[in-house]
């Protein structure tokens, strides 16, 4: 019996980084020996993009062999497509190959899914109604708000606050907020088979040294943490923002609750820029995923790093 | 003739690890290649040190035989001292080491200064009107705000902002603040011998997106730079938190500019807990020191790790 889980790959928008990862990826042997691949997206692109980063060969075997399983969804011709750049076209087929990715997922047929980048301003070109890949996923399964955790090296950092401005991120920090998502948080840390403490990062320089500067750890952040104990969650915290994300590294925390976008991002891309996967939890399946985008600069000059996609078809595979 | 430079080491606090991690230094092979270390302390008080640590004969041969000097400013009978204990006598002893320390470097008898761990409540306690090595060297130098540097295998970070909460040091990056700030860290650089441009962090998230979240960069950290570059200096950004340590990491920049303390710290602290040196520049003299405290928890029980100080002292080394 082959004990691989399998794991469903999208290989991206057309027109970016995603067909030479996807290619590099799957010709590495630690790759194939942790998970039974099938990609989504398009063969002759991918088969392109395998001979630009000298994978073609192996890629050609595995196929026959059956260790690879291409699902084609050819619907545009790959002429029209033009690396780096934003256009409709490689925008609708980005979405259809997350689309049928997802739908197989969900019905069972893989186990855990892994994507590719897309490019946003291809996918509001091309008239989808869902921005990114989170919004894509929820909407295809139903869920309102996924979690997105990052790994690396060993490292989990959730986050409380993204995609807002750091004053707004200092807003953020309310018990209530901080509840819900040490609640989620030790939920998903669960459902991935992690044990340990939850740490709550400090919002302030020491924490605020005892209100010193700041006092949004004694007001909101201590409170949440001694609310979330007495219902039984493993966390603990607040913890100095300098030193937490090392003491999680070291094995001392599961995870680490970041307070807003660059305290988290800033500890897992200076410790290893390429080894960043970001796993979204709360979906109906797992999915992980590099932690860059099409990088229309460089795409098919074959000088894209493959190994922030290998750690995420491997961190898929590790966590089924 | 001996190429080596003269390093002042004060031994700090003598109720801390300072003692400890001085003796482990001063017998690492490492430091005494390339200093010609001048201690500045208890000579009782670190051959205790040295045996709780397995380095009294090394220490002995080398002050024997001239490698080690030892500048005894023994005035309390160090029975007296408690380990991990806050102590008036102690706070003066560590404050005599500095003034010491400072005023040989500031002679020209030391060329660079490397000062290990004091105790805040110590000092206090003992009454010196200085409550930390930054005000000390700042008074003793006659140098009203020095400047503070981090190093951790190379990568090099400056503060806009340390001590306030995150929301000040949010209302703190106004243009003119980043002017100064930029100049003084290009003529640290310069100083230190060190080429190549310097990066501003971004303080948003993905440096705001356009003003998407966070118009900061925009409306101070844009402007700051562009007239940072008419008057000459090499400076660029500003460059999303989240790439930019990775990339000075890499040799892209010579350093960064923070902006508010944790976002430097987290990127040195996460890359490597006990290698980042603190540098403090803009004194008369260069001084470095390791970024931790007295350790009161661990002191005297010969747990402290000595890398912190084996590091600043060779980049004391380094430097001059």
């Amino acid at each position: 019996m082959d004990a691989r889980p399998i794991v469903a790959i999208t290989m991206g928008d057309p027109a970016g980084v995603g067909p030479e990862i996807c290619a590099a990826s799957l010709a590495e042997s630690s790759v194939r020996s942790a998970a039974r691949c099938v990609l989504y997206g398009d063969e002759r692109v991918l088969m392109n993009a395998a001979y630009l980063v000298g994978a073609a060969d192996v890629l050609a075997n595995a196929k026959n062999s059956g260790d690879l399983r291409i699902v084609n969804l050819s619907n545009a011709d790959p002429k029209a497509y033009r690396p780096g750049e934003v256009s409709p076209l490689c925008g609708r087929a980005a979405w259809e190959y997350v689309e049928a990715a997802t739908r197989a997922t969900l019905s069972g047929e893989a186990k855990v899914l892994v994507t590719a980048p897309i490019n946003k301003e291809s996918v509001r070109a091309a008239g989808i109604p869902h921005i990114g890949h989170t919004e894509m996923l929820g909407a295809l399964s139903g869920v309102a708000d996924p979690l997105t955790m990052f790994e690396t090296l060993g490292l989990r950092v959730f986050f409380l606050t993204r995609h807002v401005s750091l004053k707004a991120a200092c807003d953020l920090v309310s018990k209530e907020r901080l509840l819900d998502y040490i609640e989620r948080c030790s939920i998903a840390l669960a459902g991935l088979g992690v044990k340990g403490e939850l740490a709550v990062a400090g919002l302030n320089p020491h924490c605020g040294e005892h209100g010193l500067f700041g006092d949004e750890e004694g007001r909101e952040i201590e409170p949440a943490i001694a609310e979330a104990r007495a219902r039984g969650i493993a966390v603990s915290g607040p913890v100095g923002a300098d030193s937490v994300f090392h003491q999680a590294k070291i094995g001392r925390y599961a995870a680490v609750l970041s307070l807003y976008h660059d305290q988290g991002h800033i500890a897992c891309k200076t410790l290893d820029f390429e080894r960043t996967v970001s796993l979204t939890l709360g979906l109906p399946f797992l999915r992980t995923s590099v932690d860059h985008g099409t990088a229309f600069d460089i795409a098919w000059q074959g000088k894209a790093s493959a190994v922030g996609m290998v750690e995420a078809i491997l961190a898929a595979a590790r966590y089924t």
